[in-house]
């Protein structure tokens, strides 16, 4: 069994516990491999990953791993995690059940953005809450939105966010968009300060294609998880569908989805 | 083969046509019946039901029938309608191909609504669009909301709208809903000025059952699709599900759901 | 130095409270009577009002006593109160003060609502939060707004809040509008679910006079404080506006207004 | 008598009309400056000012000649003006009435937008519309908001923008404030995004001064009207405030606010 441990190289507790989960295993007779962020990582005949850290980390070890198909555990080393299904003080205790497969898998949807310039196919990429196309200094975009390639609208103002079910409590959900069902597959656009006041967020059926043609921008930018940020110009079209391959994300725990949502939204019992 | 003529009773256009549509069907030995919607109408054996009429008359329709399973044509008389497929001046030239069955089916999600008081089933009610559970004297109304009779939320405010795909333009849009794409299968929550800010439309798998349990509230109602109202009282339990059988809406035009919510949305360029 | 002490009947505390500081203040020869809110009570030369109780509670003396112009202090009773500006347990070592006026007043403005039918004054009522025009039972009510007798606006929907600032974190914070300093003299005009999606929270100077035409609505009725409910029908016409009088709000603390408000929004450091 | 015409250089219609109503206004012995937006222009000695052009261009001239506080006429050149108050082909039978002073003058709020960088003051500047504060890059930057020095909230999102009632129909709309009446003097809050589902927009008196301390982002910027951004970095401090001398817009025509605000929420009546 090949297993591959990623954490956040930047907090020194992941590191450590990287370090003492590495050694238990192998006691164990698995092989596994440290990837830290900082360089690449040999990824062949891996059998699973580990992810020490936030949504953050999780998420940058979807975009490069999920291709694999295979599982994923997050384990938190400490904020509030959306996608992390144990506490790091869960993991020791979990091992023989990690390496039995002795677990459940919940497919998380993922996004497979395309960008198109001048009518070539410049890159796809991998987001696993939401893809954001905005404008980065004035503030009025311009795009035209169309669904399987038929126009849908025009839009004018700060941008507008496709999200995952996942993406639903991230971005999304800061700009006025409604929570998803984790168990949907759909793709959810929220505008961003529309001119239009009567834009809303939409829900579509995840096998639908959803189109983005720049019309109009100085300084337009697509930001994929808030974490990478793609220049974009005029006439560029960005394609947004469904990515074949999901997260697979490991549970072991039943720690509820909506009870999250209800850390999410700070709900009181004011009574 | 049995066709049912249903139209509004007070629009006198729709009942001219309805005489009109029965003399060219009997013509080609249809059966037709016409339901002016003030007295049951045999319905045992129907093949077809052709509504003419608005959205209203759609849905008062797919109360009364769409336990039968039979496809229905909505022929809108006037105003603008989600639910009709052609207009009024479309449906002669169009009687060869729905009397040989030459049309799609667009399957529409409804909801079934069940009433339990004193936990007896007091009653079952189908709706098209949303059940609206809400004040009707005081502000506040309490209750608990359940997903699968697992605890979701505690509500304060002035209530709930519990909507299909289909009523995401209708109330529940006005209210603060996202747009749902009619080909899913969702139950759509939207809080009716929360007291909790953090309250958010919800959207849920549509195999899901949602509780709604009254806490508390002098004169709470619920409201079927602004047609029915039936009173609650504290103590009242209400369970929300898919309906088994959806409404089979002919489709012989291909007018686009998207051209409609722009409609709807009122969207200008304003350039 | 007369005083009336106004508390809840139905809540125990507030009612021996009201005895124990009878008692007080009676030794220091100020004469105090006690309205427990069943019978009216003889109102003349009162020098000040004493409120045991939480919002609803002032609210309730504002209506009956803002006529009168004299200063008027809340005691919370317990739960998170608005309106009120000291505890319970600050009451008897602060009466010293409240006897030898030792105190700032903050003048609350109150709304002014007069009723018309058939072109008849048919009465005026006081609103310390807010005046709701809405649906009882259908959905859907429609009305004119206009601005000093100047068309602003047909609605159609479920209704509208008129609230003051004091208004502003109550019933029209829920339903979407926005929080106003005490400081200003405003009103605030809230639409509910709104057929129209561009119809936005509106602010206005509280010089102006806000006209409510009801065009249609079976079972519309206004609500005021969410207290009192008056039916209306087709053809009333309500005008909105700005108390001669306001509520002089005792001030012995400094509990800060914007504290308050994070309180009421729930805002938690999630960091 | 003394007169600056200032026009867009980029739109030649206004170029032709400022030639000519440069040469009407010589034979009625006035003299003509004309300030084509390209270099600075003599404004000693101005009496009045005479913007061709839309929005923007008054915009343009509020920040380089309110401080002069002298009266302003905007000329709609084209498209919807919120600031303009005549129409192009109505200036030339109104010049009398101009150059006799024969007008009311309205008077707009402006912000006066004051940066600070390691306690030092580094700059003033003038904002008709608002002032926003936001980031380039990355979605999430953090800042304390002060009123009068005293902490109002942690903010943690895409941004803020501070609006005047003028700029309550521009940007601060698209992103959900309220709209505010033009006669009243108040600062205005509109949260973008942000992460606290709870942030509301506020409305605060005018004599208040706002303060943004920020903590943390990445490419952040001030953007004021959405024609200047400045960058800002962790530790600036902003102070927003009601500028002392406003916009002095002569009124010629009796366009009401209300009617044009009905236009911007593109209101159908869809009866």
């Amino acid at each position: 069994m090949k297993v591959l441990l990623l954490h956040n190289p930047h907090k020194q507790p992941a590191q450590a516990m990287a370090q003492r989960v590495a050694t238990l295993m192998a006691d164990k007779f698995v092989q596994v491999y440290i990837d830290n962020g900082e360089e690449p990582c040999d990824d062949s005949d891996l059998d699973l990953i580990i992810v020490l850290g936030g949504d953050g980390t999780i998420i940058r070890a979807a975009r490069r791993y999920s291709r694999l198909g295979i599982p994923l555990l997050g384990v938190n080393m400490g904020t509030i995690g959306f996608l992390c299904n144990i506490k790091a003080n869960q993991l020791e205790e979990n091992i023989d059940r990690i390496i039995n497969s002795d677990y459940l898998i919940e497919e998380r949807m993922l996004l497979k953005v395309s960008l198109f310039r001048n009518d070539e196919h410049c890159g796809d990429f991998v987001a696993t809450n939401e893809a954001a196309i905005k404008s980065s200094i004035s503030r009025m975009i311009r795009f035209n939105m169309l669904v399987n390639n038929q126009h849908l609208s025009s839009f004018r103002g700060d941008g507008v966010i496709i999200a995952t079910p996942t993406g639903s409590t991230a971005y999304s959900l800061s700009a006025g968009g409604p929570i998803i069902d984790a168990d949907l597959k759909v793709l959810l656009v929220t505008p961003l300060a529309s001119h239009f006041l009567s834009h809303r967020p939409m829900v579509l059926e995840a096998s639908k294609t959803i189109q983005i043609e720049i019309v109009f921008g100085s300084q337009v930018l697509m930001c994929l998880d808030g974490q990478n940020s793609i220049d974009l110009q005029a006439g560029d079209r960005i394609e947004i569908a469904k990515s074949l391959l999901g997260l697979k994300m490991i549970k072991l725990d039943t720690i509820d989805f909506w009870s999250k949502i209800n850390k999410r939204m700070g709900r009181i019992a004011e009574e």
